[in-house]
């Protein structure tokens, strides 16, 4: 039986193309004593992993060439060599993009398949729904009759963090990049107000005139001029949260723009970065809360599914290009 | 008897001159009931009030043309119709720039005239100590061991962080602008290294020299390039307080500079604007601690002091060109 693997290849220069990855096919592994063999089911393609491609420091170690490249993936366990699995468990981990792969198990967990869809693991009950709770809840303190603000809010973080900040009260506005996204924000997630950056002129006077008391959270997802529009309008105590700049991943100088310590001087704010992985401990107890919000229809689940292993690589290529609506994933 | 008050003529645009300023003289006021009349023995200039001059949105109030300007001033009452004051106190408060004036007591404070110099209350035991003291332990929270970084450092607020952060047992270096004062950091006040800010070339190298575990907390008075090159070089979880940013004080364009929210996302790092008086209600205690330390002679009081009414618009000026070490002051 083949099995396909996607190798990196070539580290990308600015935004990354095709030439970054290479297909190899070879036989199906057979996993040995205390390894599982698992079929992919869902890939997950994420901004970050553009981060991974530098071979530059980070908060994740970069990919290295000619090497499988790894995201969040669902599996199913189709064959157990180790206790802790059986056959047909589902289970959910950093996993190497290969239709078929083994594993000791290590930073695996099996998901509850009750749970419907299964791609709700790499949405809501998976990375980016503990992004959106840890860093909206945990590090932003919100108060109810605040306003937030969301970049990035058709995304798949930030369509959940929208989506909180009304479960929590909020005055919610989100940032979008097509008019489409900006109507799907309003109508189907309860965002008050949403804004389309593209055709935006001045985004400080757009956020001005749907921020009318200001904006006292901003969960920034983008980064850039967006942002700079933004935080033109901070309030007093204002919060920042800086959980992606996807408008910098694919700069090659450093950008520049308009220096913030001012803004953050005059108004006492705050400006931090978020990496979930930093609160791990506080995984179960969050997951535990999102699936009760889930399964009660609190939080909508939104995903742009992308078929089959050969379409990884345009799937991620896409998120560049704003072609995602809620959590991107390559269905296998 | 003639008074002479110094009142808020023009606006500047740029580094202020002597433009900013008009001296008037009166006959001195007499207190009616309820209200004191003060000598002016020590009048602060600060950085902020730079801010304050200015028509523009901050977190002080802008002064008003054809005011007094108003800033720290330690005062003798001369006459008291207060009964909360005797003839012969000393007092601290925010008070105008006039050799004499009354004032119903509102805001004002006695001080402690045992404790000496009095300038003492306009340094270590006034608003910058408050200053460096809060901004510094109750913010950045440093640890044993950890890198403390301060810009400004031979002034009024660095020169006490920077002790303040040898005391909590912080690897401290000094960022100032003469050989002179890189030495006194060294020699005097105990920073462990000093950085010439204008003979450096490349700050970011040169911060990496004397850091070699890297930055953990930046205490920044200055912002600018220097800051830029301070945060190429900090840690996971370091954290970033905006105390002033004297350098773009007198921008009249917004000043322009790299985007650092790439650096506290990949680093999980904080960047928080500071206003002491935000913390007022932890003054009081905060003031015995500072004595403390005064008193057993682990905090060293530094000042520029400089002689004579007159001279207070220069002294204010002289600022922005560095001319000060330790806090700078006017002695009437």
């Amino acid at each position: 039986m083949k099995n396909r693997t996607i190798i990196f290849e070539k580290r990308p220069v600015g935004k990354p193309t095709n030439e970054v990855f290479k297909f190899v096919e070879e036989t199906v592994p057979q996993p040995e004593n205390g390894e599982v063999l698992l079929k992919t089911v869902y890939v997950s393609v994420d901004p970050y992993l553009r981060g991974r491609m530098n071979n530059s420091k980070s908060y994740v170690d970069p990919f290295n060439l000619n090497e499988p490249i790894t995201s969040g993936i669902v599996a199913e366990v189709i064959e157990s060599k180790n206790s802790q699995f059986a056959k047909g468990d589902v289970v959910a981990g950093m996993l190497g993009w290969s239709e078929y792969q083994v594993s000791d198990g290590a930073g695996l967990y099996k998901v509850n398949s009750n749970v419907t869809p299964l791609s709700v693991y790499q949405g809501i009950l998976g990375m980016p729904g503990l992004t959106a709770y840890l860093g909206f809840t945990e590090i932003r303190q919100p108060k109810a009759g605040e306003t937030l603000v969301v970049s990035g809010a058709a995304g798949a973080v930030g369509l959940l963090v929208g989506q909180i900040g009304k479960l929590l009260g909020c005055h919610v506005v989100g940032i979008a990049g097509s008019d489409e996204k900006v109507e799907l924000l309003k109508s189907e997630f309860g965002f008050d107000e949403a804004i389309n950056y593209k055709t935006t002129k001045r985004m400080n006077k757009s956020i001005a005139e749907v921020c009318p008391n200001g904006v006292d959270i901003y969960f920034d997802n983008v980064g850039g001029e967006i942002s700079d529009g933004v935080i033109m309008n901070i309030n007093k105590f204002a919060r920042i949260i800086i959980c992606g700049a996807i408008s910098l991943y694919n700069e090659t100088r450093i950008p520049m723009g308009p220096r913030l310590q001012g803004s953050l001087l005059v108004n006492s704010a705050l400006m931090k970065g978020f990496i979930v992985n930093d609160y791990s401990a506080q995984f179960p107890k969050t997951i535990v809360q999102l699936t009760k919000w889930f399964l009660e229809g609190k939080l909508k689940n939104k995903e742009t599914v992308v078929e089959g292993f050969e379409n990884i690589p345009n799937a991620f290529i896409g998120l560049f290009e704003g072609s995602n609506i809620g959590k991107m994933m390559v269905k296998i």
